[in-house]
């Protein structure tokens, strides 16, 4: 399901296997890391997963073995290359300092360290570049964005190198599982509820309904969820974009879309548009009249742009609808994707250098 | 549940009892209108329910009675006063001539007409004035907009008046019943087995899904419901207005939402935005934090609209929220209403004018 990259492919099962510390490995975005691990036949060497104090799993099985979870402590990331974090931004606070000091690279999902002019903030397909001068043994910090924000970058890029971007406007229809495993079983349960004509909870999930409120805000402004969007994109994109963001949590498992408007600096037609889509990297554009749906792409790494069309209301403009898996593309796979360029550019670099 | 309006209110019950066809009175939107008719103590003579010829219901409760629901032949528009159709287009195409032949003012749920430039397309919050021309025994048809344009237009109205209109891009989360009622079942169903373990059909609802496509497409082109609203909008606002507009079905039983962006004529910000839009007819602001979501409105006949902010990407810009009852005031009470408005004119019109 995960795209072949074909430089990694051939190297990082010759590198040196890596000591893999995973903070949150019980989570929905940990266990995919996890899985991604094995599938891609990661190089490791020792798989360490770390979770709080009382784990809801005592094992997780990798490459067929049961390996304990364990809590995380300072000793766990003595000796580790690699930590992979999706534990909460208090927790990534609390540990990457340290596993940083013991010279990890720590490859961080949550949002604590993003908006650091000191860590990159990366997606491979965008600003994969600024990996060059990093290298194991190195501690250091690099951020893996926001979900909605990676699949929104990965179709902007191509337009903005081949057209300019003037402005972008998106309203998001977020799953579920971008809220966590336990958020899932309540949404779960509620609409179980709902179905057999049980009364709506104050503070349940929104089954049968949409909520345009992720994470808090403030009257007149954004919600945390957006702001996200307004200052990743442009540190991403390396080069102010002005945005107008709506981040709608919708009652779907998984899987985020978009509907996304922007103006281009040059004028632009939707079919070269469709053309530029289709040769960019990560993503799989669905031209015709079906467009991709959340639950379709569920499971798939890859970022799916339909219905690309002219904007009739910004000139030189386009609209166009971004669909992929928020666990696996919007965090598990961007992270491990991180991980295989770091390998498979210190094969490359000269001994020495 | 619907807001009371005082001039109606003293008037309708005065007037000389109307008989009163409702065509496709066994569908979700033509039992709203039933419902209403006797909530409203709109001041009906003789009900008629008509449908198709196998109806799925015999009989339709109003005002305690029970009445039949007849097949439709031109016989039974003979002496109608007033129709409201809400039985798809063709029907409406088919019965609506033959009504207006038998003088009876049609109000007609359905896009058959709407962009007739013969037909008034009417909300009565921004283009009710319309309405004054026309009057029962004239054999006309009114055409009620599209759920998802309605609500935006009376959002529009007030802002459009006090700050003038530029451009507006709307991104929408439509909810199943605006399909009918044949597609809530399947949805239920749906629901359901995938709850259980199930496989999603081919052709089933968006369960657990969201879906760009409401209607039919072309390749870099709107769908069929995004083109209402690119087409009704100016109709109804009298001037045009250049849209971007993404509709898209989500899985929520009643209540549609949009996401909005509009950049204004003149300069605004979003608490005269907010004052402006909480002195407008038929609306319900949601200052403060907490948004209006669809499962909360829905039963409501009024708009209500939440997440007033500045629009960062757009000159003299806005972004808000809107949700409305897209059985209500989506259809059925924007249909009473426009009827209730003819009464409530006709009885203040000076007799012989």
């Amino acid at each position: 399901m995960i795209p072949d990259s074909p430089s990694a492919e051939t190297t990082i099962q010759e590198r040196q296997p890596l000591r893999v510390c995973v903070l949150g490995a019980t989570g929905l975005v940990g266990r995919a890391m996890v899985r991604l691990l094995e599938e891609r036949q990661f190089p490791v060497a020792e798989l360490v997963p770390l979770a709080s104090a009382k784990p809801r799993t005592d094992h997780l099985t990798f490459r067929g073995e049961s390996i304990p979870v364990r809590p995380v402590r300072a000793e766990e990331f003595a000796g580790a290359d690699l930590v992979l974090s999706s534990a909460g931004g208090d927790r990534s606070r609390e540990w990457l300092p340290v596993a940083v000091e013991a010279g990890a690279v720590c490859i961080d999902n949550t949002s604590a360290f993003r908006m650091d002019p000191e860590v990159p903030l990366i997606v491979p397909e965008v600003n994969g570049d600024l990996l060059d001068s990093i290298s194991f043994g190195q501690g250091r910090i690099i951020a893996n964005p926001n979900c909605s924000t990676i699949q929104l970058v990965v179709a902007l890029e191509p337009l903005r190198r081949a057209f300019g971007l003037e402005r972008v406007l998106v309203s998001t229809y977020q799953s579920i599982s971008g809220a966590g495993r336990g958020a899932v079983e309540r949404f779960t349960q509620t609409t179980r509820e709902l179905l057999e004509g049980g009364a709506r909870a104050a503070d349940a999930p929104p089954a049968f309904d949409v909520l345009p409120l992720i994470g808090d805000t403030e009257e007149g402004g954004p919600t945390t969820e957006e702001r996200k969007m307004l200052e990743e994109t442009p540190k991403i994109l390396r080069e102010p974009v002005p945005m107008d963001v709506t981040c709608v949590r919708v009652p779907v498992f998984t899987g985020h879309a978009e509907a996304v408007s922007v103006q281009t600096k040059f004028p632009v037609r939707w079919q070269e548009a469709l053309q530029v889509l289709s040769k960019a990297p990560g993503i799989q554009v669905h031209p015709g009249t079906i467009p991709p749906t959340p639950a379709q792409v569920a499971g798939d790494g890859l970022v799916h742009v339909g219905r690309v069309r002219p904007s009739q209301a910004l000139e030189h403009g386009l609209q166009f609808w971004v669909v992929a898996d928020n666990l696996l593309k919007g965090a598990a796979w961007n992270a491990v994707q991180i991980a295989e360029q770091l390998v498979a550019s210190q094969r490359c670099s000269p001994v020495g250098a």
